[in-house]
């Protein structure tokens, strides 16, 4: 199914709306339609063909979103980097998407550069190898590019085509390419839009990073609502209160932790009732720190999210916030959610893993198709592929939660091994495998540990082999070259004694947790090098 | 691809909330709900299965309400049939339609035995022979029938599934059955909320009859949007305005004749700002009045539907009414719409017929499928066969009018021989084949004239076989026991020509009309015979 492009439909129903502040910059949907069709036909002008892949290492900022916005004009899949990776991790992304064009900063060049380098080097990483037809060029280098005069650009949106691929931490310790289609982002838009309403004049605040998806489906709901995105170049408690105060942000999107910080920063001044809803999502919120912001008028409601949903999941109806406080809310009208225990249906109130279903599931996730055509076809035909290895249309989310009598989901847990720093996803696989690739390191477990400021952060246990010695700051210097900052163990323990494995030598890394609590925090916080005979 | 119901998604997340306001009838979506769910058990009871027609004739009223919804939820087809139909107009949609349960209200109980007893006397009509399997009661019986214990409701919708049946006037001179789909409701709600927006407290004003699309989908979108229906039993301007002024109507669709006389009550009292907007539709409106309704401050966007395509096709952008005055504004966002003319496109500007494409056009009319299963399954067979018959998905809707530079579009005329009066479709076809069953009738053409209040009224020229007398009285009184009221020609002239046709044989409206204006009125009025000589 298509729908007329929805940023053009914009710019014709509604030309002189404001689609995007950001900084100084006003752009109106017509100058944001003008802006990205001329930057999908620069991209066409760079070989770019319906769908090649684009990657962009870029902060938020409106070159961002005209590119978002441009990218598909031109038919590409767009493929937004994470700022905060290390070169080696981005170096692996660019083999895997093997993009056709690759565009950065000026902020963004000393890694762009350094990955480009590690990829070249490497060869082949996890896709294809580094190859001279990828066009690799600035911000600025794509403002002077040629627009290619002959250039048809897709009037139409395609529902099942891809949009983007997002990678996300995996838990196998190899980052996945969730896929999601033009389909995904508009059930999306559309279910978040019968929650919450939409009302003439509506901002909302993109200050989470434009890469992941919750930051994107900001942009992606902005054109098909004809709602004004006010985009920050990042998070800043101050400046988002002063976005609700000054900005007329109506609408915006949180994890815990960065509400915390708006609430520490505003005092005891109420919100102005023209901030319809603030969405806070990235798992379990605690109670008193909802209660806490309904004190000040913020009109708080949580949200389940996913990459592999296009975001919302579930959301609290506002008018069920306090009703409902700590839950997630009831799924989005076009999607399904059910709990599953032990393989069969959970009953109310009983906690299970939770299933998602519906038009905001992703077909897949990329290259993870048996037999993928390779070449320009290729993303297609593993959403096409993909789409039949989930079980009977049910995303299995891993996560931990319950619905109650009313169909409310409460969230319980993320999934067992997944850490939630500060709204980044860690999987502790991906920083035991960097440990591990120390030669002095026979055993490594991660876990995640409560942490007053990000909810938590990752830390490691290692055993050492046999004559090896390594102080953990060696060890962090290690991770540090191999893993984005926010991955990297806040502290280290050295112990003698083997990991807690079960009898098939899994890592048990609920007992490591409980181990790592009941011993205490070691005292010199990061870095500290736990003497032998402890945990 | 299915959702969950609308309505149980609505008692789940806004329960609270007021669905339907109707007189003294205050309703919240869990009350609406749970009346719904239990006439669809009492369905259930009376032998109504997925797939079987369930015909209303009732007027506007909480009671059609909770059916409306009820209906839906036992798996049957709502058939709403008008109540300003003759007896043997009703019969036919009966036969036609083949109810399993036919649903009468106190003051329409006459012509449904009216329409029942000639049902029977004629047998097979345009469908199926009167059958005893059909369930017949009263609003009052319904109530206590009993529930079904052991009905199981289905707890989703189909979107592919058939939602109603909506009988229009056929051009052929039979109503035809335009099967409506579940599909087609929501894509029409979401592309209404993504031009008109989605407000908390939004109030949408039901006063045009709930059996046309305009009135029934107002009910649908209630439920999508969690939404206020404020349901009058008929128009009346007054209380439209009081609505607006004190009920909290937001919303209200409206066509150019009762505009005018909501305007005609209101004297010079500016519309309160709660007001967002008046949808105005039905045909072409008059730029006057549209301005006259700009000066009192009523938010008034133009627009163009249709049955076929379960109302709205496009809307104005309520931003740019002023600035597009006279037109009918851009297809909702789902929809396409194009130019044809003489086969080819035409460009901007250029008057041409009015085609539509996309989710929210029906798949077809009832039991026009070449050969469709018969039996319960009949209406999803029909919609299926038929899908393919129009041509590549673009509906051909018969009215003209072209699309400016910037894709606006503006309705010269509807379709040539169509006559809409106050609101209702009247196809001269059907008029003149109500006329010709007259014995004393050789020739009779019917063709629409201006009118003050109605913006168009049917009026008849009719030649009479030699030999015969007949006065233009008794050829009222004909076509009273055949035509809903609307229909009947309020004049009729008797001349002594042959009409104006083609070398084919076919009757020239166009040319009839003009004959008919330049002869000027007759003076006399309502049922005047025109002496000898006449045109």
């Amino acid at each position: 199914m298509r729908l007329p492009d929805w940023l053009a439909h914009r710019a014709a129903t509604a030309g002189e709306r404001l689609a995007i502040i950001a900084g100084d910059v006003r752009w109106t949907f017509q100058e944001l339609d003008r802006r990205a069709a001329s930057l999908a036909r620069r991209m066409v002008g760079l070989g770019v063909r319906p769908g090649d892949r684009v990657a962009l290492l870029l902060p938020n900022g409106p070159e961002f979103v005209e590119l978002a916005h441009g990218v598909g004009r031109a038919g590409g899949i767009l493929v937004p980097l994470n700022t905060r990776l290390a070169p080696p991790e981005l170096a692996w992304q660019l083999g895997h998407a093997a993009p056709r064009a690759f565009v950065y900063a000026p902020q963004t060049e000393p890694a762009a550069r350094a990955a480009l380098a590690r990829w070249a080097q490497e060869g082949q990483t996890g896709g294809e190898a580094a190859s001279s037809e990828v066009a690799v060029l600035s911000t600025e280098e794509l403002a002077s590019a040629p627009e290619a005069a002959d250039a048809s650009l897709r009037p139409f949106v395609e529902l099942e085509a891809v949009h983007s691929i997002l990678y996300t931490s995996g838990t196998t310790g190899r980052p996945k390419g969730a896929l999601l289609t033009y389909g995904n982002y508009w059930w999306s838009a559309v279910g978040s839009a019968l929650n919450l309403g939409l009302c003439a004049g509506d901002r909302w605040l993109a200050n989470l990073p434009l890469f992941h998806v919750g930051g994107l489906s900001i942009l992606v709901r902005g054109v098909i609502y004809g709602m004004t995105a006010v985009v920050h170049p990042r998070f800043d408690p101050q400046a988002a209160n002063r976005a609700i105060d000054e900005e007329g942000v109506t609408l915006l999107s949180v994890v815990a932790t960065t509400l915390a910080r708006m609430l520490d920063a505003r005092g005891e001044r109420p919100y102005p009732p023209s901030l319809r809803a603030v969405l806070v999502g990235g798992g379990p919120v605690p109670v008193a720190l909802l209660e806490r912001a309904a004190r000040l008028g913020m009109p708080v409601v949580q949200t389940y999210g996913l990459t592999e949903a296009a975001s919302q999941v579930t959301t609290l109806p506002p008018g069920q916030a306090l009703r409902k406080l700590g839950s997630a809310g009831r799924p989005l009208l076009p999607t399904e959610v059910r709990i599953e225990r032990d393989g069969r249906p959970a009953g109310p109130g009983e906690v299970g893993e939770i299933l998602v279903r519906g038009p905001t599931v992703s077909p897949g996730y990329f290259r993870e198709a048996p037999v993928a055509a390779a070449g320009r076809d290729g993303a297609g035909q593993d959403a096409a592929s993909l789409s039949a290895r989930r079980d009977g249309g049910w995303l299995r989310t891993g996560d931990l939660g319950y619905l109650d009598e009313e169909g409310y989901l409460y969230v319980v847990d993320r999934r067992d091994d997944l850490i939630v720093s500060g709204g980044e996803n860690v999987y502790p696989a991906e920083v035991e495998a960097a440990l591990l690739a120390h030669p002095a390191i026979q055993e490594a477990g991660v876990v995640g540990i409560p942490h007053p400021e990000w909810g938590q952060v990752p830390v490691a246990a290692v055993r050492l082999r046999a004559g090896w010695g390594l102080t953990a700051e060696e060890l962090l210097a290690h991770c540090a070259g191999r893993l984005a900052r926010y991955k990297v163990p806040k502290e280290v323990r050295i112990v003698q004694a083997p990991l807690p494995r079960n009898a098939a030598g899994k890592l048990l890394r609920s007992r490591l947790r409980e181990q790592w609590l009941e011993a205490g925090a070691g005292g010199g916080g990061r870095g500290q090098e736990v003497s032998p005979g402890e945990p």
